[in-house]
């Protein structure tokens, strides 16, 4: 098979597609849509999210020390990228996409976005500066989960969130469900069982629409 | 609508699934699978890798400077999965797994692996530790595409690459295309026309089968 060299671009994909919530001295909030972003540490638990000097968030953030990353939902896609596009000096995103602040007992100053299946609030562990972009290290503080993404067991099925990838410009929603961590050298009876966790009555797509 | 508190972890989520691959001074290769990794910043173009200090391939990264990131997709998700499990200590994974090492003119020293959509080979940037692991950033010295993924006019088509990623736990593919960055912003004829493009004759999924 072969192969085309394109130069050196940022083309790691899939990428998540967060929302990405901060707010000033005086109470005001904002949001910026990040795919510049990942997990970094698993204890303590950090993620990162790069932005751009320029960007009014970057300037909020590294004020108050602290924001909330949202994950993104297929019915939620389009406030996001509104959110990537506009900027918060001359647009009230929350108002202008009739986006509800959810208060989050780990970090009352900044709240996370209604409906998001999962909100994340972060204090700033550290920012350095790349080039374009300033790397944002995050201590992830405490997790907060819909409610209807538990099952009666009280396990979590985020794979029925619909949540949306950034691809190389566009939007994707997650698919079907093609296996688990570890299920390359799971038994085959024991990968069968736990496969069926993921089957969902009534479609194939694995995750429910929004 | 409810929200349930379930403390600080790491559910950001999708992410990307990638192989890492890396070499030591004998020209001995492994890869190691990370889902902690991420894009940190544009110019010049970086990305991050997390990975646990007793790994190998942390070592071997370490020692060379240099690492080789391929993207996964459906028909490598459970090679994937494998060298996520399995460690390069007492496995040649190329070898089990049956994967040819691709050569890349940009990083000689370390293969990519053939078949793989994409591959991104990379020198370190930097190591910084952060607890349960080391955030590696990498400069990205070239981007390698697969050849059937350019259409006719030159333009890449990511999105038909069936790429794959990973939520809480599970391997999900890429589903269908919701929207690309500003579309919602973008003049409704706009839209229609740069939609039509994700259109897959033949099938609403959005990606080929592999």
């Amino acid at each position: 098979m072969g192969y085309t060299s394109i130069g050196p671009t940022t083309l790691l994909s899939p990428l998540p597609v967060v929302m990405v919530s901060c707010c000033d001295g005086d109470g005001r909030n904002n949001i910026v849509t990040a795919a510049w972003c990942g997990i970094v540490n698993t204890h303590p638990p950090m993620l990162s999210v790069s932005l751009k000097p320029s960007r009014l968030s970057h300037d909020w953030i590294r004020e108050r020390g602290a924001f909330v990353v949202s994950l993104v939902d297929r019915s939620m896609a389009e406030d996001c990228d509104f959110c990537g596009v506009r900027s918060g000096r001359d647009t009230d995103k929350f108002r202008e996409r009739a986006l509800t602040p959810l208060p989050l007992s780990a970090l009352p100053e900044v709240p996370g976005i209604q409906g998001s299946p999962v909100c994340l609030p972060c204090r700033v562990h550290s920012i350095q500066p790349l080039g374009s972009h300033d790397l944002i290290l995050g201590n992830i503080l405490d997790v907060c989960v819909r409610d209807d993404l538990f099952d009666g067991d009280g396990s979590l099925h985020l794979e029925r969130a619909g949540l949306v990838a950034y691809n190389h410009g566009v939007y994707q929603c997650l698919g079907d469900v093609i296996g688990f961590f570890g299920y390359s050298v799971a038994r085959k009876d024991v990968r069968r069982k736990r496969m069926q966790r993921y089957a969902k009555p009534g479609g194939a797509s694995g995750h429910r629409q929004a």
